[in-house]
């Protein structure tokens, strides 16, 4: 409604005056803040101490401070809204960009152990994190929490948040260890979420040995359906764009139907009560590999950073809430805790998750160190120290599920978790993301010239390669040195090399001749354009 | 919220989780009929009969029907909302890319017939409305409106919707025509909604003489302050890109902070009643002239078509939400007007907008020919027939101006006033938009070779050049030519190219060198790009 409208309607009408009124005055002063983020951010760049999340953070801790002043210690809100704004709104664009930009080769090239720390490590975590708060907090004197709010609990502080590590992290570098920790950073955040969907969705009233099975059944099933439903469409996608090629038209059309086909995929999983973040993100995969090599060059550059931008303008929008809401009189009132208790709970949330991913990282690290066998490809101590210390902190995933789990009732144990999750993600991010920089690069100094554990891992690719030489436009070689026995002893020799071998020919004999994909769909202009996640930086 | 989490709660929270569960559907549904949207539009490209704003209306009705039948009749609507999504978040997208996107050499080279057509056209299609529907109403039998319904009224069938004789006639064919029509639309929408904001600003219980010296001093209050806030945001975008450069670090950051502050000028000027859509609309004007330029490469094409991608799947929403709403039941029910008194309303309204338009198109052209000296640049009677015929449709913001209006009350007047903004937004864009094609082909058949209007004005602003020569980067000309004296007798001459020329040397004096601008930043890449309005299609 325009508010110039309502400003002048008959005093009969002044309480919804008021009302529309303070929603423009909220969007507005939001809208200035996420502005002023951007700005600061980019002045902090090159910063030692700080970045964009601390700088959001900091910015909202800022404004609650002065929304505290301005309506005399009332509230600190400028805006509150529901969390079916995040979990509609804000979260999908996340997750998606997240899919579409996810650099395929780091992340497929560490597979096993990725899975390893993503998947097992954080089913560790989080059994680490639910037990030992269901049995601390007694200690310190919470004792309302039921079953399901404990191992919800523990869903929603295993999903780390490893932007900052990353930032820090030079890809050419470092790529063993790049490659982990994105790669963990994504297989985490669709793990957690799928448990704590699974955590949802169960009657926990009456806990019995069949719960930890059935708990373990519901989170396959949503794992696998959700990434099945995303594939579909990211194929269908794929092929309406392909057949229909839009591109002869509208470079809008093409990008107006990718961002609408990816948000359906989000809120058909929802309506059939599947993890709709799973199914964006596998949705965003598949387009990434097919749609987009089926769109107009102009479409490329577009889908890749208008999809980034508004996974940034969401980020950006949820860490300055957070500071806001940090400092909620209301919810601190509400949770009816001392500073002491809150204190020790926090504490012991955050101390759970460091010994939990203390346990579970260095003890994975020395397990897929066995079957590494070059040594210059085995995780060493300090490239184990930085993925224990990449997991450490929590961001926009914790407070989502945290909202999402707690804030639904006005009960005080909701608003204290609430409260817990708030001061977790804040210290994690301000105080451990501040020091990520030095201290990384203190951990890593003597490691930089030593890695060649990529170059060991490329030559296992040729050796594939020239084994088995097809119609995979990479190779070269002369078909007769084929040895179909090699074939099984490359398999348990190179699993994940053989694999991959194996995907890029179906791929190409079966997949892009009717998806599309690179080198699949003729370029319509003479330059070229690299992969949405190429190095173009943030 | 999570759909999953919710459908598994106790039966105690049915009633949340039903409301909660059909906003997903109503999404989902909505979203899914979005995507088809797009494919069909994109299917009648070539035709002869249809385009994207009759499919998305047509696919309106039949969802709506659908909808009806599966309710039994109860509501045809999948998603209802208030018309705070309108001009809160579907307005601004198409108005801001209506002003990123505009031609500007086509706008300001025939500025001043222009804004003939597009202010005082407008006005006094306004002005006939207004008394016309006043009298004529109550002629069939209504009379329950007041005055201040009786201009709004007039301002919202003012609004025309030129879209679908702008996709038929060519640019390069009919310049003359083309700059006209599509000038007169822009103009006339400034004009439409700033006329709505006086009149809702008037206190009009009491008409008095002064009235419409009142409505006409706010009119101009509205339009000049709302002008210099969008103008003076577009200007600190260009100013902060300019100087934090942030192509040195972010594609993304420059594409969001260019879309928050678009974004933010709306909203400000909606807090401090203004006129939003106008700030809007300069901002983008301002940004495309000088923010666009200070970009990235990869930043510029993200923003034309990112841009213009959400405008279109917010106007796609729009047609289709009316397709919808027209088979309403309950606003029907509620409007408690026979068919008959319906369809004599609408007709009456329909009427008043043809012979509105065709009062003052016809006079006005007659007159705006006579400073047009050369015969080919006059507007001959052919072309008044195209211009006449291009403003009798109505659109977006003829629905988005009447919800605001008359949906606020629940009145029958209220519900009334909707039903008919329906019947006539859809008659003229499926009806008269079906036989556009046809109809302008046949009018113009004879004269599209006899436009040399183009070439004539061209010469004219080369002539300029010639005399004043200066640092303006078109020209080469020995400046021992000039002659002061000449300048006023050019300004009484030819006074669009004069001060066309004389703003070119002010913008590359003074505005550009602080705000950046073509050929005032570096490029970043060899490859050039024309402005966002360049000829790339939709």
């Amino acid at each position: 409604m325009a508010t110039s409208t309502l400003l002048f309607l008959p005093a009969s009408d002044l309480p919804k005056i008021a009302s529309a009124a303070s929603v423009v005055v909220s969007i507005t002063v939001f809208v200035a803040l996420l502005c002023a983020c951007l700005v600061i951010g980019h002045l902090l760049e090159g910063s030692r101490w700080a970045n964009e999340s601390i700088a959001s953070l900091l910015l909202g801790l800022c404004a609650g401070l002065v929304m505290l002043l301005v309506t005399r210690w009332k509230r600190s809100h400028i805006l509150t809204f529901d969390e079916e704004l995040f979990f509609i709104y804000l979260l999908p664009p996340i997750i998606f960009n997240a899919g579409f930009q996810v650099k395929k080769k780091q992340f497929f090239q560490n597979f096993t152990t990725i899975l390893l720390f993503g998947v097992l490590g954080t089913l560790i975590s989080f059994c680490i994190i639910s037990t030992g708060s269901y049995f601390l907090f007694k200690q310190i004197g919470i004792t309302s929490l039921k079953i399901q709010q404990y191992l919800a609990t523990g869903a929603i502080f295993s999903a780390t948040d490893s932007v900052c590590t990353l930032q820090v992290l030079n890809q050419d570098e470092t790529p063993l260890l790049y490659s982990l920790v994105f790669g963990e950073g994504v297989a985490n955040d669709a793990t957690s979420i799928v448990l704590f969907n699974a955590v949802q969705s169960l009657n926990l009233s009456h806990v019995k040995a069949m719960t930890a099975i059935k708990l373990f059944g519901t989170f396959l099933y949503l794992f696998f359906t959700s990434t099945a439903l995303g594939v579909m469409i990211g194929l269908l996608s794929a092929y309406i764009i392909k057949k229909l090629y839009f591109g002869r038209h509208s470079t809008n059309r093409e990008v107006a139907i990718m961002l609408l086909l990816a948000y359906l995929s989000y809120m058909i999983a929802e309506l059939l009560s599947l993890s709709g973040i799973l199914t964006i993100f596998f949705c965003g995969i598949i387009m990434s590999h097919y749609t987009w090599h089926n769109v107009t060059e102009r479409s490329r550059i577009t889908t890749r950073h208008a999809f980034a931008a508004m996974s940034f303008i969401s980020e950006t929008f949820i860490f300055l809430y957070v500071g806001m809401d940090a400092l909620d009189i209301d919810k601190w009132k509400r949770s009816d805790a001392s500073v002491g208790t809150t204190v020790a709970a926090s504490g012991t949330l955050f101390a759970l998750v460091m010994v939990g991913r203390a346990i579970f990282v260095f003890s994975l690290a020395n397990f897929a160190n066995c079957f590494r066998h070059e040594s210059d490809d085995k995780i060493d101590l300090r490239q184990q120290f930085v993925i224990w210390w990449a997991g450490l902190m929590r961001g926009s995933v914790t407070i989502a599920l945290s909202y999402n789990q707690f804030s639904t009732s006005s009960s005080k144990e909701g608003a204290f978790m609430i409260t817990n999750s708030i001061i977790v993600v804040l210290f994690s991010t301000v105080v451990f993301g501040s020091v990520t920089k030095p201290l990384i690069k203190a951990a890593l100094c003597h490691n930089w010239t030593s890695t060649n554990g990529e170059d060991a891992h490329s030559s296992s690719l040729e050796d594939i390669h020239i084994l088995f030489p097809d119609n995979c436009r990479t190779s070269g070689n002369d078909s007769s040195h084929a040895n179909p026995r090699s074939s099984l002893g490359m398999l348990i020799m190179h699993p994940t090399s053989t694999i991959h071998y194996l995907w890029r020919r179906f791929d190409n004999m079966y997949m892009r001749p009717v998806f599309g994909g690179r080198g699949f769909v003729p370029l319509l202009s003479s330059s070229t354009l690299t992969s949405p996640e190429g190095a173009d930086g943030v």
